[in-house]
């Protein structure tokens, strides 16, 4: 069975959850891209619209993330036929949000679905990753999540190698992006390349005790636990501005914890009530604004579904 | 209500778990110390007798981790009598089983019920790491678990900060101990003191990996994840005989991993059944009989309760 045209979503993700650096990623219930995909003869996919980005992301096929991810699944089905590809940006770029992911898995969820389906969802993870790949290096962080939902862990660029852990109910994030930008390869300049050995235990304590309270539902926990790294956040942290006090405005507001999305400068704060994320995005705004810097504000849930066909004729 | 003798039982332990170096451990339903103690007038410790340690260890009640142990919790409750001491070791010394923390735990436990219990289990804590402190540093990984039962992660040395972690049901155990000395210092020395982010990276997610496994009683999952370790073994394995060749014969029996028990030389294989570890530690025995090594070979599970008074009158 196959289709003419096929729309699908694919959500924004926080990697690293503090403490998890590079392991750990949860979907976000929005904001999400959209990508549009147009059955044509010709083989291969044309980018024939981007809208959303301000006209900063290529529309050179060979380049886009999501193209390149999409080509990477029509190759490995082997398809006659190509697409034309429209993209529709609705979260912020070099974020920490997982903007390139999240094209990358809108992108070939759709185009699985326009050509029946042929592949699973686990069956996608690499071509998505091929998409990533072309703009921040081949690695699961973002894409597993946006791809699978939920919370994830990763341990490696293989299907098998990437677990989903229980959500607690209730968990409601606040999220403010400033608008300065702090592209992923400088904020992993910054890191050390050796840590004490002590560092590790201290880590992988912190790991444990987070991977424990999401079993058992524990959001104060969670949050305790994710603000514990030692090595990531310190290194990174001169590149975020105001954290301190965007992290005391969350807390102040009933936050139980606030860290760096991903590669920041987005900072997400963990809540456990609709209330209380409303009240902590709207602080974190505000501290923002008091210094003169505009920043987009949001409050949302983890998104359990992960990418989805939104329209398929 | 208080009694004139006493005698409590500590299991051994196994710190680490592979991957989780200093901040896993479990109990051992066998074997465990003994420590009986009667009540006197004068105040203070007397060690009376030490059964089992081929009298290795020290009879002066100021350096022997049981009656260190002891004082510390007469001074905590400020009692005004004292106790004649005598330790039972099953447990073999410097084994990577915990051999002192099982007497300093049991000293504490048999002491607290000879005055009438008016410390909680968590309330021991203190008591014991001081009792600890005298042989191998002032630290939970051991004390823990023997104090309080199944299986724990240590975040610190307040009780506070040790959680209990879910036990998976029919997880069954084949230790064995060569007949050779590895202290505790040594193995410690050859730890490297700066690791790369990296090794950091894959030890959090085999950590998380594995408390996800117990979670989910998953004991084919524990015991993979358990053997991740990048970090601690590679740096340890050529003081251990061996450990391959055991490996190798553990797994030909059955069992789904092995790992170094503490800091040594006692090997540990996790397996799903209680036969399987019958064969295992029959297997890993008579790989050191081939050569020519002594080694004393158990199986057993997670000792569930821990510490426990034994006799009170």
């Amino acid at each position: 069975m196959s289709f003419t045209r096929a729309e699908a979503f694919a959500p924004a993700t926080m990697a690293n959850l503090g403490v998890g650096f590079d392991i750990l990623g949860l979907a976000l219930c929005e904001p999400g891209d959209i990508v549009r995909v147009v059955r044509r003869e010709q083989p291969g996919v044309s980018i024939v619209g981007i809208e959303g980005d301000g006209g900063v992301l290529t529309r050179d096929s060979r380049k886009n993330t999501a193209s390149v991810a999409a080509n990477a699944f029509l190759q490995t089905i082997d398809a006659q036929d190509g697409v034309e590809m429209t993209v529709y940006k609705h979260l912020p770029l070099a974020s920490g949000l997982g903007s390139s992911a999240a094209s990358a898995v809108a992108a070939v969820v759709a185009v699985n679905a326009l050509f029946g389906s042929p592949l699973t969802l686990a069956e996608l993870l690499p071509a998505c990753l091929e998409g990533e790949a072309c703009v921040s290096g081949y690695h699961a962080d973002n894409v597993a999540p946006s791809l699978f939902g939920g919370i994830t862990l990763v341990m490696g660029v293989e299907a098998g190698q990437i677990h989903k852990l229980p959500v607690p109910p209730n968990l409601h994030l606040a999220l403010v992006t400033p608008n300065v930008g702090v592209p992923t390869s400088e904020a992993r300049a910054v890191l050390p390349k050796m840590i004490p050995l002590q560092a590790m235990v201290t880590q992988t304590a912190a790991v444990a005790r987070l991977v424990s309270a999401l079993y058992r539902g524990d959001i104060e926990e969670m949050a305790a636990a994710m603000e514990l790294d030692t090595v990531v956040e310190p290194a990174r942290a001169h590149l975020m501005p105001m954290l301190v006090e965007v992290r005391v405005a969350a807390k102040k507001a009933g936050a139980l914890g606030m860290v760096i999305s991903g590669a920041g400068p987005t900072l997400c704060a963990v809540c456990d009530s609709e209330g209380i994320a409303k009240a902590a995005a709207a602080a974190m705004k505000d501290v923002y604004s008091e210094e003169g810097m505009g920043s987009a504000a949001r409050h949302t849930q983890v998104g359990i579904e992960g990418a989805r066909v939104l329209n398929l004729a």
